[in-house]
Order: C-alpha cells, then structure tokens, then sequence
C-alpha cells in the first residue's frame, strides 16, 4: 500500500480495493508541550494518544453507520491503530464544522458582548475554513456558495447532520454524566455517490467535556467514554 | 436642544419634535496621522470633512428615501453641518453591513486561499458586530438570530436592501467613472413603526473606490461625486 498523506496526527495510505487507510499516530496538537487540540502544530507524543483516538472514532462511527448516518468508516484494526476508510473528497482544501452547545472558546472571544461564559446555545452550528495561516476563519453560509466551496442545499445537509451528529456525542457523553460544551466535525463527499459523509475522526481532541465545571483532558475522556 | 451622545465623528442632540440631530465634526478615524475609515479610533482633524461627509450623505439619502428605500434622514443643513433624522433603534449594540463587489480588504485577508485580490464579488453581503474590543468580528444570520440581535426574517430584509442600496451606490460612482469595491452601512428599526430604516451616513469613509486602479481617498471622492 502507497503512504499518499503524512498529516499532523495521522497518515493516509492507499489499499488497492480502492478504500484508504488511516494511520493514528501518538503525537498530538499543542503549543510548549502542552496538548491543545484547537492548536495548528504538533506539540508532544504521548503513548497510546493514536489508539485512543481511533478507538473513540470507531465507537461513535460505527453506531452512526448503523443509525444511518453516513460516514467515511469502513473498520478498525486496533492492532496497527488504523482504520479504513471509503475514498471522499473534502469541500474546498477542507472545512471545520462546528456545533455548540454552551458559549465558550473562539466564539465567547468574539461575541462576548452578547453572551456570558457557559450560556447555553441552542446546537449552533458554524463553519470555519481549514487554513493554518489565515488561523482558520469562520465563513458563512453565503460566502462558501459564493466560493463554490459548498452549494447553499448542501449547506442545509451540513447543518442537519452536524446537528444530529453531535446531539448523538453530546447523548453518549450524557451517559457517563459528562456535559458536551462544542465539539469539531469534517465532512466531504463521497468519491462514488457524491453523498455527503462524516470524515476524519471523533476523538477526545475534537470536543470540549465538562464534568460539572470540571474540563475532561482528552485521554481521560476516550478512558470514561470507553470503560464498561 | 440636548446633548445625548458624543461619537468619534458625529455628536447627537435630541430636537423638542422627537427628532434627532446629527453634528458631524471634522475629526476622522485613523492611525498615526493618517486617515483610515476602517479604524476605531480619531486620528485627525480635516478642516471641512464633516461638511463633506454630510454633503454626501444627504446626496444619497435624500435620492432613497425618493426611490422608497426607508432611510432615517429628513433634511440637513450645511451651514451648520447638521442633519434631522428620524429616531431609531439599532440591532443589539450596532452592527454593521458589508457588501462586496470586489475581494479586498479583511475579505482578502480571511478568504485568500480562495480569491484572489480584486477578484469580484457578487454583492456579497456580510455583517459584523461593533465592538471595538473584539476587533469588530463578523457574525453570521444564524448567529444573530440566536442572540436574538436580528430575527431571521430582518436579516433576509437586511440583506436585500443593502444589495439594493450598495448597486444604487455603485451606480452613482460609475457615472463618474468610479468603480465600487465595497462599502459599509448602518441599520436600525424605526422608533415608532419599528421598519427596517437605513441609519448613520454613507461618506467617503464608508466605502472603497477605486478609478482604475488607483484607490480614491474619502474627501476626493465626495468632491467627484459632488461635482456638477
């Protein structure tokens, strides 16, 4: 199999049937060794941060395939922490979508004047362009149709799912009596159909967890979500 | 007549009729000297540029409020450099409303993975919160309708008059062979009846102009547009 892609915490591989396959690796995103998952560049390895990832991934897609949700997930081989994956291309060089639940981050950075730290917000949905230079910007619905990066009826696809994607995280979290405060999400399309998919991966470094006012670092997360 | 508000350009007095009255001063935003409409702070005094400013304005008000578009002006009066206008509330704490013709400016600067520089634009429409602390972020329909700034329903008319009133500018700049690359408007809701109304001012300093290829400064503009 051909290494096509070495990313940030993963690499891509090419497998001849056509799918792809997923390499986790244990480095992680952060700044001066301190792990932070919103972080553009590679701050620390921690043993077992791949696995973990890839174990959480494979937990939350493999009930939303059988939920009927679409995504990229094929399977996992926690042997070799990888995870195969059907071929999709991304929207654009790629974009975040994120929904919130409780108003902190970037968005009480920006909107701070009208909200207080840890209102509750009503599933909100935005979107921000991949562009480590640019530091990811948000882009609304108007100016991704405008950019032929996404179709206004896609955009309406978009929003539901994430809706309904991370209403279903935030429900798993709920279980363990952890509270989803925002969580980050990557879609494309698929490279047969067209369908829009769920890509990418749902680890502990794609949301914010409170338990009571109490952040979850996000090894200790995948740890409270995966225990019996 | 009361003093009710001391802006960075315009001081407001509340009239015994119920309407108020705009004084524009000669001071103009900037940095170090130098005239710059995009900034948040005074930078200097230029002997006669509230006139020109209030020239303008009633220039481009007066023709809307002819063609039917609701505007908050109802006359003004150049010997004191003062205009009447209609009282009227602003959404949340302000907002302003951006279209684009052409791809400049913090558009660039967010979205240059995908544009290039004068690349045009659709009319594209995009508001941002006035919040000179939070660097005056953009905010999206969804966004505004949350924080309950603008229901969804005003910001579609929102929308659609800002294009309507930014081509009528563009219109009157082309008949002087002026191109429009963007400009900036205020909105607010009729005191009374509550109506969508046009607010603030169109100057200079709300838009960029370019004759060619060279960008026009906001008093030589207002004097080509105001030449017979």
């Amino acid at each position: 199999m051909e290494l096509i892609y070495k990313g940030k915490t993963k690499n891509v591989f090419k497998l001849e049937d056509g799918h792809y396959l997923l390499q986790f690796k244990d480095d992680v995103t952060g700044e001066n060794g301190v792990f932070d998952p919103g972080a553009n560049s590679v701050g620390l390895t921690i043993d077992g941060a791949g696995l973990a990832g890839l174990k959480l991934t494979s937990f939350f897609y493999s009930k939303l395939n059988e939920q009927g949700i679409p995504t990229h997930y094929v399977d996992a081989n926690f042997s070799d922490a990888t995870m195969t994956v059907k071929p999709a291309t991304v929207f654009g060089k790629g974009l975040e979508v994120i929904c919130r639940f409780k108003a902190v981050g970037s968005f009480l950075r920006r909107y701070g004047a009208y909200v207080q730290e840890g209102q509750e917000l009503d599933s909100f949905v935005e979107v921000t362009i991949k562009d480590d230079e640019r530091l990811d910007p948000p882009i609304s619905a108007d100016a991704l149709h405008m950019l032929s990066i996404l179709s206004l009826e896609e955009y309406a696809i978009l929003k539901e799912r994430t809706i309904e994607i991370s209403k279903f995280v935030a429900g798993e979290l709920e279980k363990k009596g952890l509270t989803l405060y925002d969580i980050k999400l990557e879609f494309g399309r698929d490279a047969k159909t067209n369908e829009i998919l769920l890509i990418d991966e749902i680890s502990g470094g794609n949301m914010r967890a409170y338990k009571g006012n109490t952040y979850i670092e996000p090894l200790e997360l995948e740890k409270i979500i995966l225990a019996d």
